[in-house]
């Protein structure tokens, strides 16, 4: 049985990373939901992050996020290295997982590279489409959890934080940019992009996300699910 | 006075970087050549490379090309590891240096992506076509100039030069694929580029390129040379 793939998206400060850490603990507690036993195997869970969830892409995250060396980087290559981090992610780490039956927790794919470079920088939409095809070979995300806060609110987090990264240290107005860039993509494709209220507390939106989890099961495995 | 960009193509072992720094010693020992004084500006020359012509192409050069780092990296993201390297060498080095009414000598452009990435690798050469104008935003080199030689002579040229980098390292078949990709995109674009019989001794080889400079110049600059 192939496994799945949900991504997670959304501005700077929405708690991506916290939540992702939740649902691996929520789903780990609850191995009927996706240690799904096929043909003996049991399915994992893979968390993993773009950029940089392989070697090439850690040394790409640095180059790209780090304030100091990305200071000078022009727009298209931006972009070309975000689709070279996605590239060698998909073929190293999330392909083989998704074959394997595993279920992989995404932080950040194909929406992000629209928003930010897209919305944000205001490169073409069709470039970057062509890109992300390039990319991942027409692979999709299962699902996409959208983690929805006000951007101020967000970068505000983001700043209490700690140290900022360099599309972190962008202005406001690229934020609202990529923001309004994510209500698009949402609004294009409500059955792949779910919205979660991510200005509610970091309980409360664990617990809309595993409703939402719930709720795709029976889609996903329907002869599990009526049995 | 817009500059001149005149890019050095072809299969490993052809003597690309000798030439080059021929080209550079020679234009320089003729000032009347590519010193063309324009509004009190002096034309310079830059000598600068693919990939590896800038600070993030440095970083980029040693994660395509060092044997050791690359091993893992699969096809789509050397290629658009190789098309992040060239936009930002095109922003931050060549465009800048033209737009001075400098004259650019670049050891490898668009046709390296297309020979080694599309013939040798098997990539959509249509992919690559629209990565190369993602890259160079339509730039296009005024000359290509083609060292064309035995592949098998150009591998054994390599191997004496010392330790083989990962695209060297390639088996023969792969080199000639790449070679027959040179083949036909000179058949393609005889105006722009132009074959030189790399076989022959190194000053030879400086001697055809210095005449296919010459000749070039009065379709260059139509006014300097009828007056």
């Amino acid at each position: 049985m192939k496994g799945k793939l949900i991504v997670f998206e959304g501005v700077e400060g929405g708690g991506k990373s916290s939540q992702i850490q939740r649902l691996l603990t929520w789903l780990e507690a609850h191995p009927d939901i996706c240690d799904l036993q096929d043909k003996g195997e049991i399915a994992q869970l893979v968390l993993t992050r773009e950029p940089g969830g392989t070697d090439l892409g850690q040394a790409l995250r640095s180059l790209l996020l780090d304030a100091s060396k990305g200071e000078r980087l022009c727009n298209s290559a931006e972009l070309l290295l975000y689709s070279a981090d996605r590239a060698q992610h998909v073929t190293e780490t999330i392909q083989p997982a998704l074959a394997a039956g595993h279920w992989v927790l995404c932080d950040r794919f194909v929406d992000s590279t629209l928003a930010y470079q897209g919305y944000g920088r205001g490169l073409s939409l069709e470039t970057i489409g062509q890109l992300n095809q390039t990319a991942t070979g027409g692979l999709q995300a299962d699902l996409t959890l959208w983690l929805q806060l006000d951007v101020r609110t967000g970068l505000q987090r983001s700043r209490r934080r700690g140290q900022l990264d360099r599309m972190e240290q962008a202005d406001l107005a690229f934020h609202q940019r990529v923001q309004a860039g994510f209500e698009a993509l949402a609004r294009k494709a409500p059955e792949r992009i779910v919205a979660i209220n991510a200005e509610a507390t970091e309980v409360d939106v664990a617990h809309q996300i595993q409703a939402v989890i719930a709720s795709k099961l029976a889609t996903w495995y329907p002869a599990l699910t009526a049995s």
